[in-house]
């Protein structure tokens, strides 16, 4: 290879100075490896990396960031194949390649069994992302300077419903839906209106922080006498919708639903699109193929399929156990004095809780000091947060920890660990043990 | 979970007849399974659909095909870790979620690599494939109704370059590039011209047949006086490159470079994007997060980082022999009495060879043949066919062959096996033995 001079490259020049100063401080800490490059030395280096994650993540820590999960040792054990790297273009039938026949069983069985579990006729399995999801979606409906209508992010409407994100790729205009803070819901009596004023080609709902069921029906009705399609977003109530533990949007009117398969769904990464209507459904699939992929990744639809299957299986066990954690969760972290959103509905109809936080110093202080403590989360934006102030909320998932065996009694003890810290100033070092040991407690159980 | 008729759904009843025959079949096989529907079903389904592609590409047959690959051991081993369900977004320093320091080891060592192997400044490396890296500097550098100029896909223009691809996407307006087909290039005289008339914004190079390097600094001259951005797509020709072995597009003038991280570069399946050009790095990067991605799926970026080190390891070794071999099978085959395209320039300076088989009734039907026999590769298009003919040609690489330790005495044999079954029309089962043979034998050794 040519020579160099030892110098480890600048990665993002035009980041900001905390992000620079952490890349910096990284490639410091990789300037011996650099200096005397070999692969055995990068294996080591990428090891300590995956193994240092594992063990705050997967061993010791308590995860409740709600958009992760970990998958069954089942999926874990197809999820290996290397037939990642063997492109497979096309329908079974008319593959590009050669010789994949074998692999025409994970097309044709993966959508089937993802299409049953959301009650839909059809669902697209080979998005390699929610977001590519969504962006497939808005390739099919839409044109360039269409204009689509979206959660506002303070109400959970994700980067991939919004122009930073996919819409902005596809050229198109985004406003914000009308949104009653009360109802933690589009505002449904400004919906007709706004509808009628901004024209909206797509209006899409379902948000990262979904505490209640969208009026599913409601909106369907309003934004099909607008001449607009739905789409529903359930990448994170995946695994509830399909097991029939939360609203089931398409039945309710949804046009579309579009999710991530690794949350709640408890998957591997991935992405997938389902509807009733066949028209609707070409266009989604022309989109993903040849629009979005050509190699779309088969070894995903190997731990997909089984994870499908096995919360067929569960008959909703897994989805009613989340939900049962998340809202003894909430109700503890209230009565430890936290301020938990949706007091006056039981907190949360899903596997997600929100504590508002600012009065704590925001989301992401709050986060940063949990994360030292051993506890994992995200920062995120709450309704009522006026305007260009910083995310406000603390927001959790109970999909990883019900997976682990954490129920009820562990998850007190989490909360008052955590009103310890952020309420009584504990020092963290001595929280990051006590979530130590709950997690090697429950490990012995 | 919601009753049902016990029916398998129909999967895709837009596709063509030959691809609902197919699904029928895959469906009706998946009958008694889908009656009785259980976790444990599945896996065994999975399971034996995986297990069935293994034997056939793995261990048994001969491949062929030029998008393809095997990861190393070292990659192998670090590719298990289920990090791919742990989103990681944002820049190191400022991640959305808490926790992740040590995954930013992998998103600041991986790019490093990857920018040293090609000889840039900067590589982004979390999108999940080159459709996507493609797609991202569509986003990055052009508006909706923007024209782009691409290969003519007979001339190796792959699909993510055309308008049912990424550019369609993006809302690009795409016009053929004029071609040399003497030449195997872009027609040099006719550019300028070509430019002046249709004023693209980009330009997009790099083949999915790649016998010979482009002429890069005359294209890119050209390009660059009519002000338009140079693209080389270097998916296939990555592991070439980044050892050395084959052009270094950036030096020669190209502005970006995107490639495929799993065909000649051998590692995980996933895309990169490198520029020299700051500015354009941080716009790129910007379509890649937040545009097109939300989680990367950082379990790529442990096999890539090992893949790139061993890569710089080998010195050019892997990528020699992927040449050496291609140009003394093209050699064989020639001498067995096939059409090899490049005759006259010793057929490929890369590790691809192209065959036309127009005589012998066309790629698709010699790929089938072919895979009845146990040898698996592509149809493709070949430069010189007429608008409208179907693919004459068949494209091999043997980037998968060489990492499995076959050489060209194996080869040699291939090559009078396929004269045998293409134009000697010898029973495809008696090959598939003498192929399976080859592969026992060379494991063997």
């Amino acid at each position: 290879m040519e020579q160099h001079d030892g110098t480890f490259p600048e990665i993002a020049p035009w980041a900001s100075p905390v992000a620079r100063a952490r890349i910096s401080q990284v490639a410091a800490d990789l300037g011996g490896l650099w200096a005397d490059l070999s692969a055995g030395g990068v294996v080591d280096a990428v090891e300590a990396a995956l193994h240092g994650h594992a063990r705050q993540f997967d061993d010791e820590g308590i995860v409740l960031y709600a958009g992760t999960n970990v998958m069954s040792e089942a999926a874990r054990r197809v999820a290996e194949a290397p037939v990642g790297g063997r492109p497979s273009m096309g329908w079974p039938g008319e593959k590009y390649q050669a010789g994949l026949d074998r692999l025409d069983v994970l097309e044709v069985l993966t959508p089937a069994l993802m299409a049953r579990l959301v009650g839909a006729r059809f669902a697209e399995v080979r998005s390699h992302s929610a977001t590519m999801s969504n962006l497939a979606v808005y390739t099919a409906l839409t044109e360039p300077g269409d204009t689509i209508a979206v959660l506002p992010e303070r109400a959970g409407g994700h980067t991939s419903h919004h122009a930073v994100g996919a819409p902005g790729v596809r050229g198109l205009r985004v406003v914000d839906l009308p949104y009653d803070v009360d109802a933690y819901d589009v505002d449904l009596g400004a919906l007709p209106g706004f509808l009628e004023r901004e024209r909206p080609r797509l209006v899409v709902i379902g948000a990262s922080l979904l505490l209640f069921p969208h009026r599913v029906a409601a909106i369907a009705e309003a934004v099909s006498a607008a001449g607009a399609v739905l789409l529903y977003d359930a990448s994170h109530m995946a695994g509830l919708v399909a097991a029939g533990r939360f609203q089931r949007p398409l039945a309710e009117g949804a046009d579309l639903l579009t999710f991530s398969t690794y949350k709640s769904f408890g998957g591997p990464p991935g992405g997938v699109i389902a509807t009733d209507d066949a028209a609707l459904a070409e266009k989604v699939s022309d989109a993903v193929f040849p629009g979005l992929t050509a190699n779309y990744d088969a070894a995903r639809l190997a731990p997909l399929a089984v994870t499908a299957a096995e919360i067929l299986d569960d008959g909703g066990t897994y989805a009613d156990r989340c939900i049962a954690v998340a809202r003894d969760f909430a109700a503890a972290l209230s009565e430890e004095g936290f301020t938990v959103a949706g007091q006056g509905r039981g907190f949360t109809d899903s596997h997600h809780v929100a504590v508002d936080v600012a009065a704590l110093g925001g989301g992401r202080a709050a986060m940063a000091r949990l994360a030292e403590a051993g506890v994992y989360l995200s920062a995120i934006g709450l309704p009522w947060q006026a305007d260009g102030e910083p995310d406000r909320g603390l927001r959790i998932g109970t999909q990883e920890v019900v997976r682990r065996g954490l129920g009820e009694p562990e998850l007190r003890q989490v909360a008052a660990l955590m009103a310890d810290l952020l309420l009584r100033d504990a020092d963290p070092a001595t929280i990051r043990k006590a979530i130590a040991r709950i997690r090697e407690e429950a490990r012995r159980a």
